[in-house]
């Protein structure tokens, strides 16, 4: 009962250069919980569904050591329903429907059997959604680690910063940390993001990798470079999913640990992209991880004496 | 006597959002000798140069181990002329003026006593002229590294073709490896590339770092975050220098030695933009190059134990 992840769950219409597909399960927590289950057990589901929601995908994520019991069902409203398009370089995509639906009304409980949860991620929702699943927490968690995007930041900032007050790790991409800080080097940026309350930053700058911040230090971990990135929604959610994971699995917070969880981060992000939506996510297994973790190891490490 | 530099030497006038300069020295072969030196010593350039190259110039690069045995003198024309101004975010810049000068008669010869030099460093040049170049060498070099670039690419692909068969090492950037091979994938473009000739394959991604590719391996090297980068002209051709630089220090021509290789050029290229032109480059002793290297040991190293 360690990680407690807060999110949306969804169905998505996907478009790439490589297939589409009408219908398949989305959402930022569904790609959270789907990665960060490796790694620990039970992941502590927060998010709502409507009557469309099919029961085998609840059973698959459950099957993976999701607790759905914080996930609220209503029956007379549809799932949250997004639909997206990429072009051919894959960097940028389309927006072409956003159902809000039950997410509308999302107003996250956290269940008592949640209680105690030393770690927490929250995952892209309304700042005051956030700030208010944290006040709910009795027990302050180990870690609180939160996800955001330029919708807020334009759309509900005095929030947002209220917000950044209470965590110890923001994610955001390269483009979301400009656009809260006006600097264009991120390093500039992630110094006044910092300032603003979060102790860690992680910016994440898609198939360039992520960079880690914590005072004057920086780590970088690259994305792995692939043959053909099939379909990058939920990269980001993944990541988180793995870096928490792998946090709350060995409940250590050093900066150190932070680094290896970046590469973790990084490594669930791999798979993802490697199929439609989770599909991918579905069917890896431990020594499928280990494996790809090892490439990152190998493409990063070098041997240097000083003379 | 181990490192031949084949590339122009110019004056430059450059615009970038920090400021300007009318006339600072530049050309890839002034990059490549001043980041090579911290290395090597003599560092043989084989270039030319017009009646306006002044005397200090050259004796600034004498003085780091530069020899100039290989540059032609012409006393009728001006040096290679070269006017750009970067946009804001210093990925895109506008090309205002390109005066050939002395550089549309450049017929390099190899002075005698630069045979039998172990490594080669073929500058940005005519495909046609890096072969006449190779075609000197009396004794193969241990390792031929090159450069090009999209101009080539699509003016004179068929000598391209020929060079890329006879050269171990091909820089080229993540835009001209697509250009060169119709794949957008840049895993997808270095097996095309490798199978055209070059053993090794260096793709640069500027601020985003470079990755070297050798059979089925691949390795990445980070940019290092920087406050502000000032001037990135020369960058390129400092990473250039420094990775021959440590290869011909080393004389170790293994993928392992040349993904540390790869680890030195990026060091050198992270002075080069802190500065106008190459005039960072003109003051850095071995202290700072060590400081810097170790930085990117930081920015990259992690522990990680598979359970």
């Amino acid at each position: 009962m360690s990680l407690i992840c807060v999110g949306s769950l969804a169905y998505d219409a996907i478009e790439t250069p490589f297939g589409k597909r009408e219908r398949i399960v989305g959402g930022s927590a569904a790609y959270v919980a789907y990665a960060a289950a490796n790694f620990v057990k039970p992941v502590n589901l927060v998010s709502i569904i409507g009557n469309d929601f099919e029961e085998a995908e609840i059973k698959s994520l459950e099957a993976k050591g999701v607790s759905f019991e914080g996930v609220e069902r209503v029956k007379d409203k549809k799932s949250f329903f997004w639909s997206g398009k990429y072009h051919m370089d894959m960097n940028t995509r389309d927006t072409l429907v956003t159902d809000l639906n039950v997410l509308a009304d999302f107003n996250p409980i956290i269940p008592n059997s949640f209680q105690g949860s030393e770690f927490l991620m929250l995952g892209n929702l309304h700042p005051a959604t956030q700030i208010s699943v944290i006040n709910q927490m009795k027990t302050v968690p180990r870690l609180i680690a939160m996800d955001t995007m330029n919708y807020w930041i334009s759309s509900a900032i005095e929030d947002l910063k209220l917000v950044l007050k209470m965590v110890d790790v923001l994610m955001v991409n390269d483009t979301e940390s400009r656009e809260l800080t006006g600097e264009y080097s991120l390093v500039k940026a992630a110094r006044k993001i910092m300032e603003m309350g979060p102790k860690f930053l992680i910016i994440k700058k898609g198939e360039h990798g992520a960079l880690l911040f914590h005072k004057d230090e920086v780590f970088f971990a690259p994305a792995l470079p692939l043959e053909e990135v099939f379909d990058p929604t939920g990269a980001g959610d993944t990541f988180a999913g793995g870096f928490m994971g792998h946090i709350a699995r060995t409940k250590d917070i050093s900066f150190a640990n932070m680094k290896t969880a970046i590469i973790v981060g990084s490594a669930m992000a791999s798979f993802c992209v490697e199929k439609f939506g989770p599909e991918r996510l579905k069917e890896i297994n431990k020594k499928e991880i280990d494996d790809r973790i090892r490439q990152f190891i190998d493409l990063v490490n070098f041997d240097i004496s000083l003379v």
